[in-house]
């Protein structure tokens, strides 16, 4: 499904955020979960130019707070450390404190600055974290024992798989190196949903080009994606650079500034899918794409509304070519549209022309449906906006797991 | 569930749109579902001013047009014809030129004026109407074996029971009654969903007055519940007044005005919440109340973003009284709120206060939740704004309704 090249980007086999130069990664059990890891970290060895992107639900988690005042704090960050099974939100002061006390614990432990640390939560919210648990954790870290597979499950909840890659681009002669570790998987919607993502690269890159990047580039992907509507108290992307690779300081006007652009959306695209791919009880990964659009902007609203249609998404899981369902949430998105115009497609199949069914075989849009990849496009003729959302299909699982998330 | 009374008005045992004066209402089986009723129809003996609410989505499907063309010429009504089984919706011309046959159709065979007949349909979009089944089903139409049960049968599609209630009320000392019956179950969600209502009434009303308190009241009711998100093409509302009570023409001026209101306002909340219950797969009622919001309309916005939430109702069909997803939802609801003012109870039980957890005891919220109708109540403490919206849990059976529902 990943290719291995895509042209200047060479994937790195089992790739993750422990493989650009410089960075360490692990994760243990302390006790928050019952068995399952549930607390890890990232290490750089050298301070990294850094920035982060939040969720934006009223309700903020106290971990987002005070990850915020590290990277406020001169745009650094050495190390992040990140609990799952409890999101530390809606914790109230204690919560708050208790977030601090997490930082100034893995900071002391791995003789960091308190301000070059992050902390992430993620779990079930509104119950206040187990702090002798939490301390006994970070007590035990030990950098040497860097092992990414094992951070990759230290962050995750509900989710049935790991979320990882690398890839690598020569920019001045050198090898630089971006990789990522993500979570899922429910509370999953544009603009930051319980996921939370993490990007490290040794590239060597200012602070202010790193930080238009990442919100350029989440627009297009973390943001793109949704598995049930719901925005998270804790979803945050963070990214660190710690110019280990040693090429000239990257920004707008350094001509390899595509490339690294191209690595960046790779990666944080890969992730976004399979964060969708992997959403609660998911079996399948749907991709709308929306060109013809007034705006990019109408064309993103467009796509989201499909993906995230729960009749679109019982049809997908169903098989069932019911475009009627399609049309219908492009028609209740809000966006200006002229409906004698629109067009729609599974896959190569068309279904719909100019506002009228076409004589498509039922038979062979249900065989496309039963592909795990389902690509629904959607052409408004009316305009250059284009967009593509991501996310899954809605079954019996997604409810089972939900009805029963804490007990 | 159902009060006998409410104040001034008088609830009528098995009430419906046959109820009030002057009007009939039957239904048959014309063939478009396998064996159930799928044709139905309304008739008044007295012209009635009419006025009718529609969807806001931009696929609007072609008996909307249909009926809003006989509205507008004159708002008069005499007669609906409705069927279920198909939606004829995304049918181009060919299903605007059946949605005009079809009226025809009905108006000669009761010997109505085509511009005093209403069409609506309800079922699969993109599908062409079957006319010739349509045409053998109003030819078999007889005013004479009037049964509004039967009319409740014809216009439901996967709705688990038929939704109708009439109540009588004193107006210059007649007796006006006004009687309803609608269909839910899925795709339904604020502005109109694949829900039809019909509300009937012999108060002598005029016009504008009649369309003033429609369209007031539905921003109320039928636009306040939401099962799934997903807002139809074919929703509409149509309310008829023949005036057979012969009370004073009715207007904002009339010294009873606030009584027809009561009433129309009882039925149509009535109607919406038999909708919510009976949303695709549902075991509860689910209302969410808001207080203390900035206006109405930020009250609105943030009730039914909680009632509309997955993970919400995912909870509370599973019991849990897993409080952070309210308090989430109303955090990404948009809607300003200062997160240290809000509440949450879940009926009398507060399980959250100004920001703050409360030491509420679980299996007391547990045992809350599996009631039929769980009430969630929202404190905002930021001003006088308040709402309230109604839906349903989210259960394995939504997702097999939906995953198979052609098939």
């Amino acid at each position: 499904m990943i290719p291995e090249k895509t042209e200047a980007l060479k994937y790195v086999n089992e790739g993750s955020v422990g493989t650009p130069k410089g960075f360490q990664s692990g994760g243990l059990h302390c006790g928050l979960k019952y068995k399952n890891l549930d607390l890890g970290w990232i290490y750089s060895e050298y301070p990294a130019v850094a920035t982060a992107v939040f969720t934006t639900n009223a309700f903020q988690a106290a971990p987002l707070v005070v990850t915020k005042d590290s990277i406020q704090n001169g745009h650094l960050l050495q190390g992040v450390i990140v609990n799952s099974g409890n999101a530390n939100a809606c914790t109230g002061e204690k919560g708050l404190s208790d977030a601090y006390a997490m930082r100034k614990l893995f900071a002391d432990h791995v003789h960091l600055s308190e301000n070059h640390v992050g902390v992430l939560s993620t779990g079930v919210i509104g119950v206040q974290l187990p702090m002798d648990k939490i301390e006994q954790g970070i007590e035990s870290i030990k950098l040497e024992d860097s092992d990414a597979g094992s951070f990759e499950k230290a962050i995750i909840t509900t989710d049935t798989m790991t979320k990882h890659l690398a890839v690598q681009m020569e920019i001045d002669g050198k090898t630089v190196t971006i990789g990522g570790a993500a979570k899922g998987s429910g509370m999953i919607h544009p603009n930051m949903a319980t996921m939370l993502g993490f990007i490290t690269t040794d590239a060597n890159i200012d602070a202010a080009s790193l930080d238009f990047a990442l919100k350029e580039i989440t627009n297009q992907t973390f943001n793109m994606i949704t598995v049930d509507g719901d925005t998270s108290t804790n979803d945050t992307v963070v990214l660190m650079a710690n110019g280990a690779a040693q090429n000239k300081v990257l920004s707008k006007e350094h001509p390899e500034w595509p490339t690294f652009i191209k690595g960046l959306t790779y990666v944080s695209e890969q992730l976004a899918k399979k964060i969708a791919r992997d959403g609660e009880g998911a079996t399948k990964l749907v991709e709308v794409q929306v060109t013809g659009a007034k705006d990019d902007t109408s064309a993103k609203a467009i796509s989201k509304t499909i993906v995230g249609s729960s009749l679109v998404k019982t049809a997908i899981y169903g098989t069932d070519p019911n475009w009627g369902r399609i049309v219908c949430a492009i028609g209740y998105s809000g966006e200006p549209l002229d409906p004698s115009k629109v067009s729609v497609a599974l896959g190569d199949i068309s279904i719909f022309e100019k506002g009228t069914p076409t004589s498509y075989s039922d038979a062979e849009a249900k065989t496309y449906l039963e592909q795990e990849n389902v690509v629904i496009k959607v052409d408004l003729a009316d305009g250059t906006g284009k967009a593509t959302a991501w996310g899954c299909d809605l079954t019996y699982d997604y409810v089972k797991i939900n009805a029963s998330y804490r007990t």
